[in-house]
């Protein structure tokens, strides 16, 4: 079984765009989000809408940053929280490109990262956007409560990030570069608490680095900063847990886009989540680091809980999935 | 732009399985599914569970039928039509392969060939499943009305497929090979009847045979065959006479799943629709009629309309997608 795939032509980075919400641009990272909304309805009706155009708005910025138009991009691989992907499929709905739905929850940034760059390293394709969004009230009324409920957050919870983001992977060009990553698997420790996503993710996060650092022959020490999705604080601290009883010392040099993008310390609990979130951090602060060479090697993995509304109402629990890419400059 | 890819080493499907409800079991193709159920509840508490565990059956006899164990499988490539996907990611839970969920409505399964073609073509990876599924009565309570209800349909419905289909790709072996394909886009042609997929799917079907014909520089003549999935009675002719306008004449090869699964003269209106449909018939029938090469070269086009239940509330038309692949022996 070989979960590990290296690409040989490194697929490039060679555009993003990040959006955020009013909350999101108030935080940490807030100077760094390319289109900073003031309103989370983003003019719109409904959040649904709202989350469908911020997805549509980072895939055309992406692009225009590339330096590319419409034309010449072949594909948008992308994903999102909602029934159906319907943020996704809307937003593709206004381009003439190929369209390709992921899902994977708030682990299919990386994933559309790992089948957009073997479409273009296999010659494929050459250019093709991913990108993820997700939006704490169309998240928080489909998965959760009504908003109008006011519902009280237990301390083990996340904040679902409003935000999206868009990456261009192409054959040629930029200093940003793919090199390879590990596909995840589905792991499923039993964890039934619909608020505690970072120990239901913890274990399929571990198992990713686990399995990327055995087959690629490579330990935390190789990269210059481990990057994972949105494990919060306490997923963060299992994860680290776990790989150091197998040998792995991530503590030096992991950090969580869940715990970045909020001051944690405020209000926000284990921090962000969200299928928006890693995208978000990545294509507002992450990509200009790699860009400036701050980080010459990063490893960078989203983490997804596959639960549905109706698999915790039928009694089940969360099986969770982590997807890791290298991205060099 | 490219959405025409070419599979230079031809990925070979060496093993497939099937499994269908009574209601599919009693149609046409009846003889030709591999697991026939009496129950279309399969022994579990909820047709969510029922579903998900008929897709963990394809998977595991697929895999089985082609030779292959558990461990020999880098990836399962699925998806089904149920929020967040949860038929695929519960039946992926219990293997230990990679997973990486797909979701494109009823276009999913021709999404996972062409994204499985492509990682086995490439190089990445050696055995990957593409499997989808679909159950009537799960789909019937998400997105329409409460079974208990009774509601009647109307004559351009569509009967939901409970069904599920499994493919084995890899990169040597078997006599039935992917050759390339056609990366469908989301055409919207405005149509808001959530009874009426054929119409909102006929556009992007044609948009895709014609996109391929174009880039291939092939006519309908060229094919043995060509397979739709589910555009049901209504759709196809719409296709047909849409191609037909751009002169193309499918009337002589063209068939579609939807219409094939049942026998469509009796009381299924247009015939079957979704995720399963293409899955289960190509998995079932077609296959083996690939394997006795009675059928040199087909081109199977899977078609998926991409609402949500949120987004038809909300009052937004129905956008809708296709891919192609070429399937030879």
């Amino acid at each position: 079984m070989e979960r590990t795939i290296y690409f040989k032509n490194s697929p490039k980075i060679i555009g993003v765009c990040s959006i955020g919400g009013p909350k999101e641009c108030a935080g940490t990272l807030g100077d760094k989000i390319e289109i900073k909304l003031n309103d989370d309805t983003f003019g719109e009706k409904t959040f649904e809408q709202a989350e469908s155009k911020m997805l549509y708005a980072v895939i055309k910025n992406a692009i225009k940053n590339a330096d590319k138009t419409e034309k010449d991009i072949d594909c948008i691989i992308a994903g999102d929280l909602l029934n159906q992907i319907i943020s996704a499929t809307f937003a593709a709905r206004n381009f003439s490109s190929g369209y390709l739905g992921a899902y994977n929850a708030c682990a299919t940034f990386t994933e559309s990262m790992l089948l957009g760059g073997a479409l273009i390293d296999g010659g494929y394709l050459n250019n093709v956007v991913c990108a993820t969004s997700s939006h704490f009230s169309s998240a928080e009324r489909q998965y959760r409560y009504p908003l109008e409920l006011g519902s009280t957050r237990p301390p083990q919870a996340q904040w679902t990030v409003t935000g999206a983001g868009a990456t261009v992977l192409s054959k040629s060009g930029g200093g940003v570069k793919i090199t390879g990553g590990t596909i995840g698997k589905v792991v499923d420790f039993g964890v039934t608490d619909v608020n505690n996503m970072g120990a239901a993710m913890a274990p399929a996060a571990a198992d990713t680095l686990y399995t990327h650092f055995k087959n690629t022959g490579t330990s935390p020490n190789d990269y210059d900063i481990i990057v994972t999705g949105d494990l919060g604080a306490l997923g963060s601290r299992l994860v680290k847990d776990i790989l150091w009883e197998k040998g792995y010392d991530m503590n030096k040099n992991h950090v969580d886009c869940g715990e970045l993008i909020y001051n944690v310390a405020e209000k926000e609990y284990q921090g962000g989540s969200g299928a928006g979130c890693s995208s978000l951090v990545f294509c507002s602060y992450f990509y200009e680091k790699l860009l400036k060479k701050e980080y010459k090697k990063m490893l960078f993995m989203a983490t997804g809980a596959l639960l549905s509304s109706v698999s915790s109402g039928q009694g089940e629990s969360i099986p969770a999935i982590a997807h890791a890419v290298v991205i060099e400059s």
